[in-house]
């Protein structure tokens, strides 16, 4: 993996001073890269028993949809508050200043679904923590998280120690 | 295209009251209707010179993301403000109230890409006009912009007249 690691680019000091933020957009415009990435995806999942893609917004939208294609699967976004038409279940969490809210549509999974949720970067994990809670309540069961890159410093793996992980690259200590 | 055009779910009210929304939400969740929505793109395409697929945030990271797969071509975002972490070119565009602002890295096209622009709806067209603009400050050449949802009614044609357009189903006076 690690010439696909070497297609993500660290920009520093975004989005605040003293953060590296690890880009996937420079792995994404990679048409060979973006092949491989969805090829290690596929081939994973391939004799997996899933049902459904989830995949939360905005980059997991991305990832989840290719990976739903791939895998012959739909592909259901969990997004922001008020950006779904339909009728939505919705969940608070907490970030480092506040709390923020996910919601999907009441109706997006069939109950006892099995979800793979899909999103691009682990860091402290309490999006994707959010996300499987909200999976939980709508009564399916999450298969496995997984993610393009992983920042094992920030202890999302800690948070999301309820359900498996997958991640295709890891920055630690860099 | 009756068949898909079928699984796309009309919400009443939303975002505001009189409004006729578009759901695609519930034609990505069809894993056959994602399957040959996907397949109807990618046959279109396949003869085209594109070198590269553009998506507007947010639904149309999902079209544009897996047509970039199919066509083999890699994936750029264009985004709202202040969600791109490297350096950015930006387009300011007007709204029915207000201005609004799209942005793309600005190494994310290489000079003279023949870019194919997605996003899942055409409604007044200004969304994809900017992005259009964006994409030629950036020095590269809109080959077509595609869309799944057409709403005739609502001029978008007309303001994307500089631009081949297409789009794979209409609701017109509907």
């Amino acid at each position: 993996m690690e010439n696909l690691k070497a297609k993500v680019r660290t920009i520093l000091d975004f989005p605040k001073p003293g953060i590296q933020f690890r880009d996937i957009t420079t792995l994404l415009k990679d048409a060979e890269g973006f092949q491989e990435m969805t090829n290690v995806l596929a081939n994973r999942y391939k004799e997996y028993e899933i049902d459904i893609i989830v995949g939360v917004e905005a980059r997991g939208f991305i990832i989840g949809s290719v990976l739903a294609f791939v895998l012959k699967k739909g592909f259901v976004p969990i997004r922001k508050p008020g950006k779904l038409p339909g009728e939505t279940i919705g969940i608070e969490y907490e970030l480092e200043y506040g709390t923020d809210r996910l919601e999907m549509h009441i109706d997006a999974l069939a109950p006892g679904s099995r979800v793979l949720v899909v999103d691009d970067l682990l860091a402290t994990g309490g999006t994707m923590e959010a996300a499987c809670h909200l999976i939980e309540k709508a009564g399916s069961h999450v298969v496995e998280c997984t993610f393009i890159i992983d920042l094992p410093d920030l202890g999302g793996r800690e948070k999301l120690s309820d359900y498996p992980i997958y991640t295709m690259m890891s920055f630690e200590g860099e």
